[in-house]
C-alpha cells in the first residue's frame, strides 16, 4: 500500500501515519519527494482493506493499493494453468475448447431432449439449460425449478452430456447439485456472497460469471470466495458488461480473455449469446472468442426461438449451430487445440 | 410493443409476423412507411416479455417496447406519493426528510451507542449500522453477524432510534427482522430475487438499494418483486453508479431522484457516502440530495474514521455531522420540508 | 511515479529500472517487500509521462502515477479560488451565483431578443445561444453561423445581457471572439487540442465543457493547455457524461462540483439542460447544483420549446424558466451567494 | 418515429400533436391501446430531428425514433460491401486483411525508417506513424509535425509501404494530405465536425476513429459528415470505448465489428494496440478480430518501446510483431482472406 500525503502536510501528521502503518503491523518506508511524501506500508495486505482507512488521518492526500487482493485464483500462488474434470473423462483448462450449449429455459422435455441430442450432434461436450431463472421482471416466466431439472437429467440420459444449470438461492444449492454436472452462478449473483460461500462447500465444479459491472479484480475476488471454502473447480465465464452501447445487449470484453489468463490459472469461457443479445452475431463472437485464447464457450440454442419463453433473439437454431460448430472447429485447430 | 420490419420485408413475413402476434393474445395493427412497415400490438405488455422473441422472425428488424413493465411500483397506478410509518411516529414519503445515520459496521457497543447519541443529538432519526455485511474480498471484516444486531437493539434503546440493517441472505431474513425496524437490501442484491421475494413477505419496511449498473427500469422492477409479494413499504436508494469516473468510487445520479419521483410513488432516499465515498463530499451532496427532492438520506458516520473496520475514508465524524445537519436544516426548509 | 515490480523478478531487472529512471532525470527510490519490490521515482512527473514506458522493461508489473499531471489549473499551485470578470461589473467565482439562459440555437431575431428580455426580467445575468452549432447528424440545422452571431450582439444590445456562444473551429476563433463575451467550447471538442491551443491565445473568457467521457483529471488537463497560452479565464462547466442509463440524456455528475472546487481555483458551473435532455427535469438540477457548490449555471430556455430547431425537450419556457429562478434565489441564498 | 402519449391524454392533446406532425411534412397514423395512444410519424425522419421536440407537448410521454439516421453509410442504399484502394494495387474492404504497422510517433528517420522496413518484412502493407500528436498533456510531446511527415515519405520511399497519419486540424489538412495516403481522424475528434467536412472535401482514403464514448449510431453519423461531402474512401476503426474497467486502457467492443459489418458497407478495422493499452495483450486481440471478421488492423510497433515517446507499454517489438504476423496468416487462412 502506498501512502501519498498531500502538498505541505508537516513532520507531525507524517509521524501519526507512520505510527498508524506500525500499530497495524506493517512496516512504513517514507521516500521525500519534491513536493510531497509517500509512504510504502511493507506487509502481507491481502485481508487488510482497513490501511485504506488511513486516507481519513489528516495530511493524507490518498492510499494506492499495490498487491493484487486474491491469492488462490492468483497465478502468482500457482503459475500453470488449472486443468480439471467437469464431468467423467472431459477436462476444461487443457488443450480443450468445451462448447456448452442448449437453450435458455427448458421448457418441456421434447424441447430440452431434442436441443441435447441436437448440440450434441454438433459437437457441443455440455448441455446447458435453465430451471431455477433469475428474471428482471416478477411477471416473467422464472423457470420450472425442480421439474426442469428433471427434464434436464432425461436430457443427459438421452444425449450422455454432462447438464450445467443456474442456482440462485443458497437454500436451493444442495438440491440443483444433486442433478447438476456443473452449477452456474448468474451475473447477477456474482457478489451475492452468501451463495458463493455455500457454492464453495460443495464438490462440483462452479461456472462464475461475471457480472454486468464487475471489475475483473472483484470478479476474481469473488471466484476466492468459492475457492477459500475448497472447492477448487472454478470456471470463470466473460459475459458482456454494461456501457453506453445500446447495439448489443452488453459489451462482451473480449481483452478480458487475455487479461484473465494472465493473472489467474482457473480456466476462461465467453458467453457470446448473453453478451451480444442477438443471435447474428453469435457466430462472430465465439470465432473470436476461441481465437482469444478461451477455454470454452457457452452459447444459446432453440429448437423455436421466435417462441422460446425467454432469451429467444439471441437462440441459435439447430442449423445455424451446427454450421458455427464447422467453422469453430477450423479456428481451434490454429488456436492449438481440439474441440 | 412496435415490432419494426426490415426494409424489403415481403408481405410474407408480415403476415406471420401478424399471426404470431394474435397468437400471443395481443392484436396488430399495421403502419406501411416509406421504406418499411412498422407493427404495433396493442394488449397488455406486462409480464409477457416474450413478444421480445418476435425478433427471431424473418424480416423483422427490431422489437421496441412501449409500456413499462412495472405495474405497482408506478405512478399510474397510484398517482399520488407513497407516505408510511417506518417507526411509530415516523414517516417517510411526506414533509419530512428523513436522515438515517450511523456507522459501515457495528464493531463494538461502545461504538454504536456512542455513535447512536451522537448521531440523535444532532437530528438523524433512524440509526443505520450493519451486522451482515457484504465485502468484496473474502478475507475483509464480515460483519458481527447476530452479536451485531444484538448491538444494535442497545443502541435503539439507548438512543430512542429505530435501526436499518442489511441482510444478504434468504435464510437470515427471520432473523434479521426479529431485530431490525427497517431491513435493508444492498445494491449487490438489487437482483438477488430470492431475496428480495423473502423480504416483500415480511412486515418491516425495505430499504432497496440501487445496484450499480442497475437502470432505473430494472431497479423499478425490483421493487416490484417485494409489492407483488404483498409488502408495500419499500424505499428507495440512489447509492451510485458505475462510470468511467474514478475520482469518486461512484458517480451520485442525482437526477434519478427526480427522474424517480416522475415515475413512482414510493419515497426515494440517495447515499452519499457510498456514492462518493470521501468524507468531505458528502455534505454538499447532502445538500444537493435534499434539494433534488430526496425524501432521505443515509449517511455513514463514525467516532473514529481511521479505525474503522471498512470503509474509514466515506465516514463523517459526529462533529463534521453535526456541522452538515445545521446546514441541511436550512436547505431543507428551502425545499418546503422538515428534518 | 511508482514503479512496482513482478513477483520474482531479479536483481539485473531492478538494476535496469533503477538505471533508467536515472537516466530520465528522476531519482529512484527502492522499497523492498515482502513478495516484491517497489520503486519511487522522486522528481516532477508532470509532462513527462515517458515514465509511462517503464511498464516495457522486464520484470515491471506496472507503473502508477503519483502526481497530479495539471500545474496551472491546480489548488497547489494557486490555492484560493479564482474570481474574474466574464463582463464589465460581472465576476464568477466569487459570491454571485452566474445565470447563462438561452435558447440551444439562433433561430431569428424575435425569438433570440424575446429570450434575452425574458431571461434577464427573470434575474438570468448572460444570455446563451448557438450560432455554430455541433451537430450529430450532417442533414440536422448547422446553426445561422455569422448571421446568429449579429443576430446574438442585437439580442445584447436589447437586453444589456453579455453572451456566450459555441465556437468549433480554430479558424473561426477570430470571427466568434469579435461577437461573444465568452467563448464556450463544447463537450465534443474538449480534447480538440488545436481549438483550445487558439482560445487559449484570446483575451476573452473560456466555457469549457466537460465531454462524454472525459475523465477529471483529463478535464483539468484540457483546461491546461488554455491556461497554458496564457489566457486564464477558464470556466469549468459540468454537463453530463455518458452511462448506461437511458432515463436521461446523460447522468448528471454533481459531484464533480466539489471535487472540482478541491482540485482546481477555476470557477464550476453546470448544465442541467444538456445532462438530463428532460425540461421537467431542470429545476430540480438547478437547485442541486446550486447546493452543491457550483458557481454558475447554464440553463436552456425557449419561446417555443415544440418548435425548436434543437433541443427543444430539454428546454424551459420563459414562465417555467422565471418560476425556477424564484426558488432557486432561495438555495442560493442558503448556499451564502447571491443570484 | 413513434410518438408515445401519456396515459389519460385526452384529445385535444392527440389533435395537437397530429396537426404539429402534419405541419412538419409527415402523416400521423394513431394506434389506440388499451391504456394509452401510440402515433406513428410516416416520412423519412432523416435529417429532421426536429419531430423530437414533440416531446414538450402537453400529453406527449416519449419519442422514439424508428429509422436509422444515416443513409449513404447504410447497408439499405449499398447492400454490397465497399471495397476501394488506399493505394496503388492495395485494396481494403475485400478478401485481403490490410495490416497497417508503427510508431506511435514518429521521433527519427532511423527509427520510422527502420520500423517501416521491419513490418514490411513481416507482412504489414501500410506503415502508420504520428506526426501531429493530440496529446492529454500540453507538456507532453505534442510530434515532429511537418518534420515527422517528412521522414514519413522518407520512410515510404524506403520501404514502399503508403503511410497513415494522423490530422487534428482542418486547417492542417491540405499539409497532412501532401505526404500522406491515408488521412486518421483520430478518436478524440470523432465528432469534430470541421475536421470531418474538410477531410470529406479531399481526394484521400479517410482512417476515422471511433470515439471512446460514441455510440455505433454516432460513429456512422460522423462517417456520414465524411460521405455527404463527396469522400466515399472512409475505413472505420474500432480503438476501444471507455467502461468502468481498468484492467485495459479501454474495452476493445468486438462485437462492434460484426455490427458494423451488418449496418454499414464501409470497411472496419480494429485498433488493440490503443484498445488494450498492453503489448501483451495486442497478438490475442488481432486473433479475435480477424475471427470477428475485420478488414484491416492497425498495430503499434517500436524499435524499443521502453524508450518511446509515446505509448511505449502498448508498442509490440519488431520480434513480437513478426512472431505474431506468422500466427495471424493462420486465423485470416480460416476467416477467408489473405493477409
Amino acid at each position: 500500500m502506498i501512502i501519498v500525503m498531500k502538498q505541505g502536510a508537516g513532520k507531525e501528521a507524517l509521524a501519526e501515519v507512520k505510527k498508524r502503518i506500525r500499530e497495524l503491523g506493517y512496516k512504513p518506508h517514507v521516500i521525500h519527494g519534491d513536493t510531497r511524501d509517500v509512504i510504502g506500508a511493507v506487509g502481507d495486505e491481502r485481508g487488510k482493506t482497513v490501511l485504506q482507512s488511513l486516507e481519513s488521518l489528516p495530511g493524507v492526500e490518498s492510499v494506492v493499493p499495490i498487491l493484487k487482493p486474491y491469492k488462490l485464483a492468483s497465478r502468482e500462488i500457482k503459475p500453470e494453468p488449472s486443468s480439471f474434470e467437469i464431468a467423467p473423462g472431459l477436462a476444461i483448462g487443457g488443450d480443450r475448447v468445451v462448447v456448452m450449449a442448449g437453450p435458455c429455459s427448458v421448457e418441456s422435455e421434447t424441447q430440452i431432449v431434442e436441443t441435447a441430442l441436437a448440440v450434441k450432434a454438433a459437437g457441443a461436450t455440455v448441455l446447458r439449460g435453465g430451471a431455477f431463472k433469475p428474471r428482471t421482471s416478477p411477471y416473467s416466466f422464472q423457470g420450472m425449478e425442480e421439474d426442469g431439472l428433471k427434464l434436464l437429467a432425461k436430457a443427459r440420459e438421452a444425449s450422455g452430456l454432462p447438464i450445467v444449470t443456474e442456482v440462485v438461492n443458497p437454500g436451493d444449492v444442495e438440491l440443483v447439485a444433486r442433478y447438476a454436472d456443473i452449477l452456474q452462478i448468474g451475473a447477477r449473483n456474482v457478489q451475492n456472497f452468501a451463495l458463493l460461500k455455500t457454492v464453495g462447500r460443495i464438490d462440483k465444479p462452479i461456472l462464475l460469471k461475471r457480472g454486468m459491472a464487475t471489475t475483473i479484480q472483484e470478479y476474481l475476488m469473488s471466484a476466492e470466495y468459492i475457492l477459500a471454502e475448497g472447492n477448487r473447480r472454478v470456471i470463470l465465464c466473460e459475459r458482456g458488461i454494461r456501457t453506453f452501447e445500446t447495439a448489443t445487449r452488453n459489451t462482451l470484453d473480449i481483452s478480458a480473455v487475455p487479461v484473465l489468463k494472465s493473472l489467474t490459472h482457473l480456466p476462461v469461457t465467453i458467453d457470446p449469446s448473453h453478451a451480444t443479445g442477438h443471435a447474428h452475431l453469435v457466430p462472430s463472437m465465439c470465432y473470436a472468442g476461441v481465437a482469444a485464447g478461451a477455454d470454452g464457450l457457452i452459447v444459446e440454442v432453440h429448437p423455436c426461438p421466435e417462441k422460446a419463453a425467454s432469451d429467444g433473439p439471441q437462440s441459435l437454431r439447430p442449423g445455424e449451430f451446427a454450421a458455427m460448430m464447422a467453422k469453430l472447429r477450423e479456428f481451434v485447430k490454429v488456436a492449438g487445440k481440439t474441440l
